[in-house]
């Protein structure tokens, strides 16, 4: 319907654009026709073109592209293999989402990305929540297993794996050793309180338990890029060479993934607006209140 | 009174009715049947039918049905095992409170809950508190007993169980080693105080109690499951079928309940609209202040 | 003098009455006289009748009486053995305060109460302290030795002993461990002081000498039901039987007490309107802020 | 000069007077005149006797006598003796400052007093303020030499010695332990610090010390006691019988005392107002904020 | 095109000019050049010189300079030292970044500078890092190594060094002991957080490694400097005769600099206008409120 | 300029006027000679003496002479040791200050002060910052070391001192075993910060670093005063007799002292009117907020 009114290129397939847009609401798609339209009459084109789409779905979501953002050779290889190490180790467990593209084209603060299918899943097991968070982990255990060397980019991945252990251990009560307690407070009063709700013997368990959960998630997701590192550089280079590839591309590596993943896509009436971006973050300079990460001058 | 002006269709029956609304108010009880008299006015029937009753009196409660939620197959068999292992629970205590209902109609926030009878108890003791602990944590002990893997969809359940362990030892003087004392400030003023009233030993003391208290208890229940299996799979199946089963239905499966719940029942004037409600809950994505659980994208 | 105006029926006991409003001043004695005067108007009595009096006088401090409260006739045994318990153990206690009556009337939160004759004592030593906490401590003491069973009705009791005995610990230097120190602040600016005003070794000192202290009055409170138990039976039977039992009736079964306690009294030229209510209390329901014992449901 | 104006009686003695009044500002002085003039003129006297003179030095000092308060003949004795423990010891200790008075008659919260005389000392030094520590302690232990028992009325003198102590390890740098340190802030910022400004290990010798110093100071007041049991006995007999004794009975009973007090007080050309003031605190009651010792019901 | 307008010296170099204004922006150097005017003009000269564009730069950049500080001529022999040690170890490391100029001018506060040519980096690998922190240490180390002494002038370096390491443990997971975890909150919401997100052991473990990493790094730049002592001591003679000194200095002192710096320069289109200035900070005395440091008095 | 329009005494010596003003503005020479002139006319002279001018100086810097104060002999030698213990300590240590009068003349709250020549350092290193603390401590170790006795009256030294080691270990990075690190925040964010920066383990090893340090300094302080005894005496009667001596009066003592402190001196173009002031503090009474040391009554 939103798209009706524009003058469309003939390359513009709608399957393959609809796949781009997975739980985009009517608002949304709206926003990208006349993004696109916008774009196209930029580059003074009478059509609008499928590159346009493309560009003004990654205009909505990621924010307007910066090119200025200088990227060196060296720094562009680790960006490669540090997304295609998500990408890699994503598709070898079978609970972590299916992906959808990744990419190295720099957005906002972010270098690189890889996108996901949102499942709408309503229940998740240990077994989830371990395979999420080892393929959050495949980044950076891709520059450890290619490059020996491990850098700044994976704060944010970092931040969100300890985040996720921390709930399975303090709240979701998932762990063998804090048992099935939760420090959850849905009432809201945890706010004024100015101490943790245990003592600090209790802290330290939660501390060790947290640190073996990611320590094993970690050399998990380094043992499934040691054993698929030839189909890691194959993809690492498509990258650097497309700087975007697809499911398509994927699958001509990787072969049909074994995991039953459609299953559940195709029982879907609805689907959120939610998507996964294990983004490889640049060093942040503007974030005013992290004075540590001064690290590029 | 209310229910007079209405024009009531045959298969409505005043007792059962009543049974589902225990301790409703006047006030609850209007607003029940306007808003069936509505249900049936959206549907363009004649007159209100019993299950415009039960769909009103569910509104009411647990607000308007989303039907939306997408649920899995096998997330609904969870769901299902879940609930039917509260029930079998609590049906198996003797301090647990009676069952009324048993759903897998998903609700706001809640894939399935249990109902119960609400007791207008002036005393509480240790067995009945921890009676009421095992049969909360029987949900999870259902998945655990049945799949051998737990979710998160326990968290409602672990946060009151915790609170309650919690309040034995610390409020209550019901634990042997912090034995006849009790830390709950009835002044309020300890509403500004930024520091535990007890030492870092005590706190380490009341951690462990309650951990052994709540581990104990889960472990009850799973005795309990196992020792119930069979009957636990034919509700956990006619969950599946009915989606809603009843006290009636229960009784068909476990035979009439041993212990003495009616006599307390009876001798009640007033009963209080409270009720208990151990609903598995779907994951959390909206509540912003609980950025952990960020597990279904 | 508030007497006068009001036309008193012939089992007006002035004498009775005065005993049963220690300390009232005279704006609380005309207040009595007032409701006395209500309570006899709504049962349209010509004349005010001594049970008008006590009605009022319990209204006064008590709140109106709630009969609406359903209490099991298994409740009402455990909180006639209670409050006996407290009669029975102050009654054995040298120092404890001399007993007005017990009821196990509900009042407000309150499911039954022993009441005490205040003292104007100017000077308390460790004696004095410790036979109050074993009497505060007796109620509980009394469910664990008939029942065997422990309840939460006791919460109000262990606010208070615990409290009591960390301000001998903390407060008046009559703890061996701790010494002739007082953490008390009369200057009132350790109100802004976020920490506790000594270490974390001091704070576990004092925690365990008040431990051993309550357990201690605690045990010593069972010991003394232990060897009375066939007068705390007798006294619980009553209990049940009238409701409300007053001195004269505890004479009946203890004997005159041994202990000089009138001595004091009879010195007293004014006496305040302080009286001690060991109340025991239901299970709290209203209170918001405490989530933890939602145990009645 | 402000003297003058009224009509005195032959018995009053401007000496005595004076002596009473140590560092009297003439504003004082003025305010006790007046004062006087009044109690005299309540009694219908033509003359402002030496007594008027008394109860206006009293009431301005102490606030107005409250004689409602009910002490027990057994409450008596122990304030004699408490009271007389405190001049007993400080007549002993070379350090102390010379006693003015010694009084039993109560006053606001206090049971009884020890006037001293106030020295204008500009340094002082350990054995000086362990004198001092010593004798506020001689309160307490006359109670535990004579009676064997300690009470709640030392709480103003312990909390005096607890800051006391604290303030002799942690600001003075008077603890070897602790070493030449202070952890005092002339610059006021410490208000907003919400931590201890040293470490836990640090709080905890700090505790170790304080104690071990007032526990030896406690134990040299018992000595000096036990040493003079009979002269304790003789003072706290003529203070049952007279009340208030001065300085006078004191050197009867003890003689001259061998220190060279009079030789600072000499020097002085200006004497301040202020004087120390050991009470014996009956149960505090009226205090809000201290609800742990309610003893007195 | 800012430069235009100006009449120029001969002597003014354009290639050199742009070499000392890495970065700067259209706007800067604008300023840049009217504010050389104005030098020129305050000296009454009929053309803009060399020297008054290189003061112009330095009081955009550093403030006016301040002459009227006092620095006696040992001073002066640490400073350069200091700063030589800078230069001398940051041009000894391959990650640190390339010098553009050393001062031993005093500028504000700051005694000395190194000036840094701003590398646009995205990302950063823990080498990046070590070297980062090495060279900030190096200052220091040269006052040890030369002196056998050393000062309060490196707490910029310490602060900045302390933070650094910290990021590097608990921001970026760069640590072997505290792992793949992360303690940044991008969400803000730790603002308000009035603990540690982790417990005592976890911070002990955090101390150690950020300590051993600092020790490391400082020990490294103490070897580099004494392997090159005899070049450092070069380049302090030079700084105290000179004053300031740039790279075509330092290259003839050291040689070419190996390492491949140009080739990232080279790559760049866009040039922040970040430097980093290693200063030896004078002692701080108008910051009140550090009360620390009144150390020149 | 100042000084003309007055009528100066012949005594004048506008050198050794000078000299007593280190540092002093324009502006704070024009209001001593203001303030001299007042003096004088107060005493009605025709001329401005000397002595005016010195009482002009001591006015404006200490404030005006309180001689209302008493002090006892006693007291008095205790202060003039005290403050002779600065003068010997500082003498005898290369990098202490240059002392410009002693004087044990009361103003304020001081009872003696040791007048230091301000030298602008822009470097401390930490043999300048432990001879500083040395002598700081001077005082007391002086009363230990003569008296065999110490007192409340280094309260103002004891907290500088403290100070200062914090910083050398805490700020400076300044101690072996806390190594090269700074906890310092230039940023002033760690002003909202309510947690120590580092664990209890590292706070306690700092704990001990300054407590290690800081009675290392106490003793070389009082081994330098042993060792010199006889001077230290000679001073103190100086002292005692002439309440005030000066530089000249230290060299006759002691001698020239060996160090080259006027060649710092006399480099310098400008100095601040920073000067340190050792006093020996009299028992503070006023300062509400310590309400610790009410040791004078």
């Amino acid at each position: 319907m939103h798209i009706r009114p524009l003058k469309l290129a003939k390359d513009v397939d709608l399957d393959f654009f609809a796949k781009q847009t997975p739980g985009f609401s009517g608002a949304d798609i709206a926003n990208v026709c006349n993004e696109a339209a916008l774009v196209a009459a930029r580059k003074n084109k009478q059509e609008v073109e499928k590159q346009d789409f493309l560009d003004a779905i990654d205009r909505i979501i990621g924010g307007l592209e910066k090119r200025t953002k200088i990227i060196s050779a060296q720094e562009k290889k680790i960006i490669a293999f540090h997304e295609a190490g998500h990408a890699t180790v994503s598709w070898m467990l079978q609970y972590a989402a299916p992906l959808v593209k990744v990419t190295i084209v720099p957005r906002g603060k972010s270098l690189g990305a890889a996108w996901y299918l949102p499942e709408e899943r309503q229940i998740t097991n240990t077994d989830q929540l371990l395979d999420e968070i080892t393929a959050t982990l495949g980044g950076r255990a891709a520059e450890d297993v290619v490059f020996g060397k491990i850098s700044t980019g994976a704060l944010n991945d970092l931040e969100r794996t300890t985040k996720q252990a921390y709930a399975m251990v303090v709240y979701y009560g998932l762990n063998d050793k804090v048992g099935n307690l939760s420090y959850y407070d849905s009432s809201g009063q945890s706010e004024y309180s100015f101490n943790k709700p245990y003592s600090e013997k209790t802290a330290e368990t939660i501390d060790q338990e947290v640190h073996l959960l990611v320590e094993k998630a970690y050399n998990r997701a380094k043992e499934i890029l040691t054993a698929h590192k030839d189909k890691l550089e194959q993809l690492a280079n498509q990258l650097l060479d497309k700087e975007v590839i697809f499911r398509e591309d994927l699958e001509r590596i990787f072969g049909q993934r074994p995991f039953e993943e459609h299953t559940i896509a195709e029982n879907k009436e609805n689907i959120s607006t939610d998507e996964r971006d294990e983004s490889f973050q640049a060093n942040i300079t503007e974030n005013e209140d992290v004075n540590y990460e001064e690290s590029d001058n």
